[in-house]
């Protein structure tokens, strides 16, 4: 640390540069975040120094965390929800398992996952010394129901199904475990991180939220197809004692009691989310997932037509390719399987996909 | 939620109406942040989408978040710190707790604290099933080092100091912690959340850092002290392979693993906390610092003369008295022992003392 400050100037010049190398996401195409919506960033500003970690003091911000808690959990078919707004999907899978073992008791609990869950359960696991067991996916990289019930025993604290998963954007058979955890009062967490701002918003999607009697929480991500800023992840739970578990007392706050796995929690991305569901509207949020979903469609049929095959039919806008070589200068992931993958969020438009079929048609000439 | 969206000034009229239920830090003297620095919310804002869990995304983000870990280290008395930006203190505590495990796998492991810790703590030990061993406290709030030794034994994972306690601003004897956990190879973590954008800045503070041999890990808040904007903190180790311990593999980003509790981190916070340090220099610390205990002082001095002795003298800008009752207006909160306690941030002015004196001496009359 230098002992003189820096002129404000040389410094933003130095921030400037370093924001240079990071890359602006327009060739971006395998980030489940995006440009967040001007609205979110104009609200956040406005809740800049808000802390919901002492409510108290944050009156406005904590009834904002509400309403956000309450219009996200009419989405999901459940009028009365609670829950609170995290710091994204890993802290809410995190607490999410962290309630199901309290419900559950168990000395030695374990939690049954598709194999194509995300690698939060791994760190939730590892951190609650809970045995993960992956239940293998079928050719549609979804969990697999037929061998489902051998995973399952009475040391099962919780099951978790995806609604849109990170590698194939596929949604597990939520329906088939939902009655498999009505029937054995096994816990359901839904990991709708991805999917929660865009299956309430398509016709005919699958089922995945509390319209299923089975499900007992989901976690969902405002800072994802929400265009909130990050970060702003939500956990959303069924029944309100879930969370009286969790709970630990707070001398010297304005509250006395807190539920949260983290501490101190910015109130802007908060105020975003919720800014940016009452600016768009179903009716919004209608149409920038429906380009989405076309772009990822017109994504797969001109892979297909360059004789790229999807590897799987995705539920979201998420695709994966059997393709072996990127093109240069885009950035798209890999599956663990060895697949292309991408993600059309909503800064990926018609054009940007033209040009990357383009650049694909081009690689092996 | 809405079929049609709201016109964006009527959200935001609403959102105003919540802000100012919110309090105005002016009357706060029970918090332990602040309203961020100007410099900071402006490198928020310029880094606002960049999301620190896709590091290779972007690149040039995570070199502030590298530089901001570097420059802390120095503070800290080590050049080459290893680390990163957490959510805040909580976060911190939970890894550096977890990593105390990994390093030295006990079946039954226990992490012993003084009773004045943080209740992060608590819920660290709660999701790591640690058993939490609270040591008494001396007179002056500090983890009494007569009756240390007999809460350790061979399943001790870490011993845990105070580096300015949130109820009484104390720091622990750090030095003999040190020397205990030297001697007997025990992972010693620092909870300087607070108190690491203090005590740097202050003379004749008590060593609390890497300068001392003992000390494994450190955690610091910038979105205290620091005036960064929320969330931010900082974990720094001594030992870059501590951090081996905690990863996970990240198939589909743009790097191959991650060890961190979180997965979207906001890079905002960084570029705030890192533009901070450079634009106030060690010497703009030090004339803050300086008056915030300036204050403190004043605060003690004026208590005393309306007779109300401090509790115990901080070391930090932090006061406790015995005194019963509140001046109306004010936030003050209370510690477990019953006695109000203040903290001189930032935003406290002189003037804003002598007005709380006032009231305090209008309290009974």
């Amino acid at each position: 640390m230098q002992k003189k400050g820096c002129p404000e100037e040389e410094i933003f010049s130095f921030l400037s540069f370093a924001r240079d190398k990071d890359r602006k996401y327009d060739k971006v195409l395998s980030s489940m975040c995006t440009i967040p919506h001007p609205v979110a960033v104009r609200a956040h500003n406005m809740f800049i120094e808000s802390n919901l970690g002492d409510p108290g003091l944050f009156a406005g911000t904590a009834e904002l965390e509400s309403l956000l808690v309450r219009e996200i959990g009419e989405l999901m078919h459940i009028p009365d929800a609670c829950g609170y707004a995290t710091s994204g999907g890993t802290e809410s899978n995190i607490q999410a398992l962290r309630i199901a073992g309290k419900q559950a008791r168990r000395k030695m609990p374990n939690v049954v996952v598709p194999e194509s869950v995300h690698f939060s359960f791994e760190k939730a696991c590892d951190i609650l010394s809970y045995e993960l067991r992956t239940v293998p996916c079928d050719g549609n990289q979804k969990i697999d129901t037929s061998v489902l019930e051998d995973y399952i025993d009475k040391n099962t604290v919780c099951i978790t199904g995806i609604a849109g998963s990170t590698e194939y954007g596929v949604v597990d058979p939520i329906e088939h475990l939902s009655d498999i955890c009505s029937d054995r009062e096994i816990f359901l967490h839904i990991d709708a991180a991805f999917g929660g701002f865009v299956l309430p918003f398509l016709k005919n999607a699958p089922k995945f939220d509390f319209e299923l009697d089975g499900v007992s929480s989901i976690s969902v991500d405002p800072h994802k197809m929400g265009m909130s800023t990050i970060p702003c992840g939500c956990l959303i739970a069924r029944d309100p004692s879930y969370f009286k578990s969790t709970e630990v007392e707070t001398p010297y706050l304005t509250v006395q009691k807190e539920c949260t796995l983290l501490g101190t929690r910015p109130g802007g991305p908060v105020a975003g989310a919720l800014a940016v569901l009452r600016y768009l509207g179903r009716s919004g949020f209608e149409e920038i997932v429906g380009k989405c979903m076309n772009n990822n469609r017109r994504l797969i049929d001109g892979m297909a037509d360059l004789g790229y095959e999807v590897a799987v039919q995705p539920d979201v806008n998420v695709a994966s390719f059997k393709c072996e070589n990127s093109p240069k200068g885009w950035i798209v992931s890999r599956t663990r399987e060895g697949h292309m993958r991408t993600v059309c969020m909503p800064h990926i438009t018609e054009d940007i996909i033209d040009e990357f079929l383009k650049d694909v048609s081009e690689i092996n000439v």
